[in-house]
């Protein structure tokens, strides 16, 4: 029946609206241009509230420089409020893939945030003569700046988050490092055995790379805080007051709580998509290191009777619909899994950002998808790797033992003493009789028991620098 | 209160399951471990009715086989068809990237099927003494000939439904390069003009080019018909009945109507995705022919007056926040940015491929996600840029014909009578003054009229082989 | 001195080249813009032969179409064929990446096929007026076909090269399938034991996976025979005879050995790279597969004391410059790092593709160094694998046997008859008090020695499907 | 005949080595092991510089701890200094590609550096009693330290290098924005005619973006200073003197000029290459801004006469075989070619990056390459476009200010005093008329003829943000 839609103009003609839909012509218009990928932007929290926020920024800013009428604005203020708050999203229906450069984005925030202020000043959905969503909501601005400041504050958010869980897992590193600081283990090269070190000291390596990759992705986040806003449609500022870019990223930073500033050249800004760029290769870095993790911690649960089993990984679930008993790395297999997909988002990102033409790079959706995607399964990989995972490894220290004991990398502490040449041979003759390379050295006697005792008597000094004779 | 969970147990211990829940322990497990994308296989319709066929097929053939009895067989393919018909979807759960090579999808599947077949049979929900989701619904099977094999028949249907939007777009190219055969334009090469052309060739070369794709994606389908359905847990076969293998992929064909066929060498086929990579980089290949024809329709429609425009696109939605009546080239935007994704796709399948370890590649579950994915997004995308772009296209031939006559380009029309180095020079010439090259030939009495004629004469013999005067 | 050089002129001026060069004037500007990668086209001996193939073919057609004059033709067959022999290489100096789309290779190769023709008629370098670069060498031809025809060819030689060395380790893999087949070990999926199987059917895959990518590079070679020649400029075959790209094709077969035909639509083949995009995944695939085995090779020969040390790989190299008698897996390393770099050239081809305009792809260059790269650097890596690896790989059959009796896996094959919790029980007992499966069986009285003698009494039928127990 | 050989020993047996060769027996088992690329080390010649400096760095280290006695660790530093000078680059035989984590280019050089400072003291070459590759010039080192601390070194060089030419593309673009800073003309966003600007504000951007890249690539410099050496095989610094990383990294700092220091944890220090991956990611993100640039260059260059021919590039050669006068791109084309083969070279680095295993990442040398090539192509590719392309561009004012008059995009101008609807039906009046949108607005009397000149009559006012009429 008539009730159930409004009817709406844009310049291809007129169009039916659903009537309580907050969202109007253009969004409805993009939505049937782009059944893409059926994930909405709406989904993407804090993309929606970035958008909220900046908007917020531009109706105060454009008020403080008498653009904009108080009524207006403070209609426009508080719907961009309750946007914020967590309300509306679900009228933010757009696919996340779009054409347009974020246009259809940025239209639809236009238009649910000025119907609901329609509806708080007291006027009917649609009836944009009160409140315009272009002439009023966009007023002074263009998608081409509101959508990468937007995006940009979107992000920093979402790298929070990230942040969060990497401090969290990092903090597990460090205390399995503490927990397993006397387990002597053989380090290995190259998958074949090294020299010894302790169980400590390889997850202690973790907690570090996880510290390294935390700061590099704050170096990353200021790269993002420099935003484009009052450059308008190509950087210029064409329609925008000569006060508003600084004052409205003022404003936005007050908001949103990043501290976001006005790029140094609006126009290369606008153009430019390096800082999305460098944010996401920060992002496959740690992709790539949590993976390398991820690695080691099957490497190193392999087992359990024919593998190294040198850790073992809490159970989670059932390993097996076949296999009675079978417990599998679920956890770090997932986390590769994830880094996999970071990987190919890095690709995505780099053919989005090469292909921007001329004043505009016109992909900045895909990349949105790409970004909000690695950070936020980036963070869930690191809060399951830290809570299902790492928190519950175990470890036998009298099994790590034995296999240094064993070893034939024993051999290299003996070179300062016997030569690279003489050491290969005790190495060789190990190898063939199976003995130990002490056994070895001491029955052929190439060193007296006591000096054997100096290298290999208190283990751990193989675990650190420094010659424990003189040799010259 | 008690009613609305129930308890089931696995190996790590006793877990509330919800009452009306038809999947179990395993499946919430599972969704404990695997917050990642907030996406649940259910959404992935080709791969959860493909994973019910291979539960169908199993039942049936353990039945014929005498491992099953008739009650428990029919009720597990009466459950497995109602998954098919669309129903129960929504209880496909576990996240689509998850560790445990596809053990969580597997056992998901499982326990809807057993719990639904439990109900059919006037069991309880969870009732495993009756009908197990192991022991019955698994009987003869492994996660690891399962999932990869539902996987395969899925990505089947998916592939299908993109082969139908590929013949739609390429319709589409082939209406309008009749509509345009007799529109002479200049081809350009490296964006300078080169030689003659018609709008006609130009847009025939996009629907052969489809049509080739077309017929790479046949080809790679083909690849994937080959399953390890009868492998179990490393293809060696153990726990399988010696006749299984061939005949559940027998009865596998007749339910799904895609033609697998069990693998030569089991072993392999279950450690091996080469048909997955092989398949995906055709995807690969469509995706960047795509970009590429985007990238044209954007080009040849870029102005309205300060670019190429030599043809328009439909306009589809307003472009443009700021600027009034831009109307921009959002659908092949679009086009080029699921290009991009796809793209990404690949490189994520790759590093999934190349981590296979051993036995068994622990990775498809992400190839799966991104195989998806491209196959939906790239139907889509074909879609829109046929019915919502292609069709539309309008370009003017009487402007399109000036480009021609007043190019540089028609020298290379007089090379084989001229020579290079005269033609060179009427080309400098003509750039020098602004002159047309036939001014140029004609007043410098390089050639006739009549010998001008023969070869300017009807322009349309300049877009086809042949050298029309006699020159040795 | 003046006699060290010669002047030529283009179409920018005048310039001098070296009096000994066989190249010329264009060559020397080409140099001159191209100093990027220090690798000049003449080190690509694939493609250098492969250029002059289509030079020879293109004179001797020219010459039957009446076009070109015999002596001119058999100065310039003559020419050609001297290149083909492996003479001239050295003159071919222009960059491998260069810009133009192989406009400097296309001149580069005119250059000396006309100056080395010039000389056998008797007549001076740079003497142009009798032989031209252009005019005759070049007559009826466009870089836009003579180059793409020319790397297809060049590549399906390389491509052959490539296969030859495939079908070698394919053999060094089946050798030592047949050399282990009757040694029993532990399957593994996901690093976690699994059930048993025989090293023999473990290398039995890579000999399938092998043969397999050996089909598909087959079918990939297939598509680089379809090739744009007689297309010219962009397609239409403007300034070529009629019949010329039929005949040119024919003899381009003949000389060449690579049953090149021309394609169906001309222009299409002018602007699409697609086969080259195929051809390069398929390389892609290969480098995955190849990667998978090296992983494999590592894995299972890790140690010597602390790794799974299930193979020993033959010592080529002292392994450590501080270790003394360690011995790495380094044949199998560099195994890895040239599928990463293959799957590092798919992605630049992949880009190259897709940055196509309109009736060309200008970035064949880059396509054509990336595949004869990883042509390369993957028929190395085979032989090397295969020769200084696989050959040498040894086993012992009693340690793989013991991983085996003492394994949890074995329980699976209990499944049939103790049903799924049960023989997890089983795992689990085994697992907390170190015994053998087997002895749990047997202690909790589950089955009876007779029935245990029947599922294990011959380990192999372990390694088959069956069931040997009735069950229902 | 015997003179020709000597014969060394490893731990594989005897071997020989020519007699004139600085290198020894582990270079020649490399060789044979890796014939891979072709390309030896020598040809990386910071990388050799690098590697001698270390060297020289722990000669000197070694003798001021006692560990190393005057006469050696003299002859050592002599021959590192003639490496250093350039001599001897071509006695590093080992091909770059290279299994082994690196051993193979530290053995090569341990062994030409031993050879040469044996002659120095007036030994004879392979005479290792009197000063051994492994005991003197390897003392207290490892491949595992001393090749990514090399690496680095190194790279920081080539980095240097690069920075130089950055630095000259970015003047030779900012010369050009002032040159052009008073060409109006239409800006683009999407390739659709948007709002006006300045070429020289157009040319600007491509110099502030060089200008941001100079500084992201210094930053991801500073973290490959930060190196491992002292941390011998596994970081653990066994076999090294408790003060010696300390004192050779400062060594190291004053030979190489670059101020390594070093890492905080050597142990994760060893294993971790993020370092490497964060480098090649700032040089990807220049290869696709680059990329970027390149395509705008070629798009605004675009004709002669059917393109956009805003600009006017130098002609440095013949554009065609085929077609006479036609210039191309050349150098833009050739910066595209090298951006994606640096975009596949991150991949390549990627992968190899995630594949580290425990206690070392033994795929650094993939890793060189790559990088060594990305950096020397991309310093190539900033040099040409700068002198060979930037230097040399030309622009018509007159033609430029032409197609803003006629464009539709100065509505937008108009949108603070029409607002967007009825701006929106100015351009659709426009669009459909011919007429210019000053025309259409006089005609219809929206606005004033003082009020057009208040907007219009300094078209450089609509280059900068600012609204010039009372809105309100």
């Amino acid at each position: 029946m008539s009730a159930e839609v409004r009817r709406e103009q844009d310049l291809i003609g007129w169009l039916d609206v659903p009537a309580d839909a907050y969202y109007g012509v253009h969004t409805v218009r993009a939505s049937l241009n782009f059944p893409i990928s059926g994930v909405s932007i709406g989904l993407y929290t804090h993309f929606v509230v970035a958008l909220a926020a900046v908007k917020e920024a531009a109706a105060i800013t454009n008020h403080e420089l008498g653009l904009l009428d108080g009524p207006r604005s403070r209609a426009i203020v508080a719907a961009c409020r309750e946007i914020r708050a967590g309300g509306l999203h679900e009228h933010f229906i757009v696919d996340v893939v779009q054409g347009g450069a974020g246009t259809s984005t940025n239209m639809n925030a236009n238009e649910v945030i000025a119907n609901r202020a329609l509806e708080l000043m007291g006027a009917e959905r649609g009836q944009y003569s009160v409140l315009h969503p272009l002439d009023h909501v966009n007023l002074g601005q263009s998608t081409n700046d509101v959508y990468p400041t937007a995006l940009r504050v979107g992000l920093h958010h979402a790298a929070e988050d990230l942040l969060t869980a990497m401090a969290g897992l990092r903090r597990s590193f460090a205390a399995k490092a503490e927990e397993f600081e006397d387990h002597l283990k053989m380090g290995r090269t190259q998958l074949q055995d090294a020299v010894p070190m302790t169980l400590g000291q390889e997850f202690r390596t973790f907690a570090v790379m996880m510290a390294e990759d935390e700061q590099r992705l704050r170096e990353a986040m200021d790269l993002t805080r420099e935003v484009n806003l009052g450059g308008t449609a190509i950087g210029t500022g064409l329609n925008s007051h000569i006060d508003y870019s600084r004052l409205a990223c003022r404003r936005l930073a007050e908001i949103s709580g990043v501290r976001v500033v006005p790029a140094g050249d609006l126009i290369e800004a606008t153009q430019d998509v390096g800082g999305l760029v460098q944010l996401h290769s920060v992002l496959k870095r740690i992709a790539v290191k949590l993976s390398k993790v991820a690695n080691d911690l099957r490497l190193l649960s392999s087992g359990p009777r024919a593998g190294l089993g040198e850790i073992q990984l809490p159970a989670v679930q059932a390993g097996s619909s076949i296999m009675p008993g079978k417990v599998n790395p679920v956890i770090p297999e997932v986390v590769n899994q994830v880094a996999y997909s970071v990987v190919g988002n890095d690709v995505t990102i780099t053919m989005a950002a090469e292909s921007g033409q001329l004043q505009l790079n016109a992909f900045e959706p895909i990349m949105a998808r790409a970004l909000f995607s690695s950070l936020g399964e980036l963070r869930s990989a690191c809060t399951v790797l830290g809570e299902r995972c790492v928190d519950g490894i175990t470890a036998d220290p009298v099994a790590l033992l034995a296999t240094v004991e064993r070893s034939i990398g024993l051999v290299t502490a003996l070179v300062p003493y016997l030569g690279y040449k003489t050491s290969t041979e005790v190495a060789q003759q190990a190898m063939a009789t199976g003995a130990s390379v002490v056994d070895v050295v001491r029955e052929s006697g190439l060193m007296s028991d006591t000096e054997l005792a100096d290298v290999f008597g208190s283990p751990h000094l193989l675990t650190a620098p420094g010659i424990r004779l003189a040799v010259l």
